[in-house]
């Protein structure tokens, strides 16, 4: 076992792709243990579109400090263990970093999981599809909310994450289009994984393929990317889709307004519901009811700002977008 | 009885706020009733922001075509009849548009509903507490799932449905901050209707009053408005707040892309959720397992991508952004 310990530590925050520098290798001292510490030599890296993210702000997770090892999940064997839970050999999935050696804390049981040794699993298996990915594409499909028929449109879909959920949505019976960046991409992903649609969204005519490829319109947005693709594919969407918003790749590297408020809306995991009344039509008369009955007993008040003349409708209509109007706005005709 | 109906008929599709001859006066006879249909004399006409958007866009509506009487909800009185539900004198609200008579047809049911004559209810609440914009409250509170003690925003809070949305979150218990254009307005919902605080979003400070006002963050955002506020308005969402999209007024008179896909989500009713996978860990074993045995079964196939070595992992990251990779992309340590 060495004694150094190489890691690769944040020294400035990028702007667009991490230039030279921004992680810079450093060395230290393979750290001594403590009782209930173990100490796991790193073997492989899980590199995730959101660690850019973890690089500039603070989200689910901080970001990551100036001077800090930069975070990243990652595969490693117990070396030496003062753990009663670790023994040499075992092999632990977590937040290694980009290091070496990591120290697993019995205090901090939360990051690191035990895996298994399964035949003819990889032990990179369990940083995709039986790890991040797998397990990102499985709940976010749960959001989904797939059923047999249905039209599921996910975009990186040659990544680690798109092209397990592709697999799930055949599982689930759906035609499944995949967006991807090469034919490359899109040969493997229509052959190989079984894709109804592969699009290479950079020809030119990929917006035409995409409506060609979805004549049903879609019900499942599984959305990776932002951007121009999302807005394309939110065009087409079916009323009463849904939309799993799991990534936004295509703002990570760039300062886009547009998309902060999608942004938001992934980071905090909020529910976003578009909402037309007209959907609530057969349960009127007991909303009616009760409002009704708060008006009655003064729980809603209102004021009315009252126009005069039918010929003036254009005009009121222009007071909604000058604030002329307090309360409901009405044209006495 | 007039022998003449006053219509005003689109002409033209606005650009911005109506321009005037966008609506344009005409007369034409007041039509011969058939059997099954009854003649209605319109009172009074609702004005509504999506009025806006039906007269240049297909909607849930299709848009109004050009010559065309403008769509409109009323409130009118029927004044003769062939039908047998309707008599002289009953009253009904539904989409009179904006003329002095309207046809009522059997045929046509659900575009017309009867309205009681009820004490110290006005005729025009019918198209305001207990239409239109009671009803968007009331359903829209529902998406909103109001529990005592959260934060409810809701922007253009001196609207006609905005003044009912921030009453119901009174009645359930919420912390209301009203978002406002005047001081007129501010006073009103906040000293007649009980809003907890009310805000001008006109005054430079607004953002610093809207950050003072939710000092726990928010819960719910009832957006109306889109744009700039709810920009603001998302930043300060708690975990897994929810959005209720109703409107995006601040979009309607001007060609925003930014804001063309919340349209979408809006007029498409989808679900937009945002997920990340931190939530799930207590049922990562059981998606794993599931995982396991699809990956076993070659229902689930992979491609690695893999770089090798530690100081290698800075360029890792950057290929996620140029399409370098293919499947799972991972470092060698």
């Amino acid at each position: 076992m060495s004694n150094t310990n190489r890691q690769l530590r944040l020294q400035s925050r990028p702007k667009g792709l991490l230039a030279p520098g921004d992680l810079q290798l450093a060395e230290s001292p393979v750290p001594e243990l403590k009782d209930g510490q173990a100490l796991a030599r790193v073997k492989y890296l899980s590199i995730d579109p959101t660690m850019r993210v973890w690089m500039v702000v603070d989200t689910y997770f901080p970001a990551v400090r100036i001077g800090e090892v930069m975070r990243s999940f990652g595969f490693a064997e117990i070396v030496e263990s003062r753990h009663p839970d670790y023994k040499k050999g075992d092999r632990v999935i977590g937040l290694t970093g980009f290091q070496d050696y990591v120290v697993v804390d019995a205090s901090d049981k939360q990051s690191f999981q035990k895996v298994p040794k399964i035949p003819f699993v990889s032990d990179t298996a369990f940083l995709g599809v039986l790890g991040i990915n797998g397990l990102t594409a499985f709940f976010g499909m749960e959001i989904g909310q797939p059923k047999k028929g249905d039209t599921l449109v996910v975009a990186a879909a040659a990544g680690a994450t798109g092209s397990i959920v592709g697999q799930i949505g055949k599982i689930h019976g759906c035609r499944v289009v995949g967006i991807a960046g090469s034919d490359d991409k899109c040969a493997w992903i229509a052959k190989d994984l079984g894709f109804d649609v592969a699009i290479n969204y950079k020809l030119p005519d990929w917006k035409e393929k995409l409506a060609a490829a979805t004549p049903n319109g879609i019900d499942i947005d599984f959305e990776n990317v932002g951007g121009e693709i999302m807005q394309e594919v939110l065009k087409r969407m079916n009323l009463h889709g849904r939309v799993v918003l799991c990534g936004l790749i295509s703002g990570y590297t760039k300062e886009d307004p547009a998309m902060a408020s999608f942004a938001n809306v992934l980071v905090k995991r909020l529910r976003v519901r578009g909402f037309i009344l007209v959907d609530y039509s057969s349960r009127f008369m007991e909303a009616a009811t009760q409002l009704g009955q708060w008006k009655m007993f003064g729980k809603l008040k209102g004021r009315e700002t009252i126009v005069e003349g039918l010929e003036k409708a254009p005009d009121a209509i222009n007071m909604l977008f000058t604030g002329g109007n307090t309360g409901k706005l009405i044209v006495k005709v």
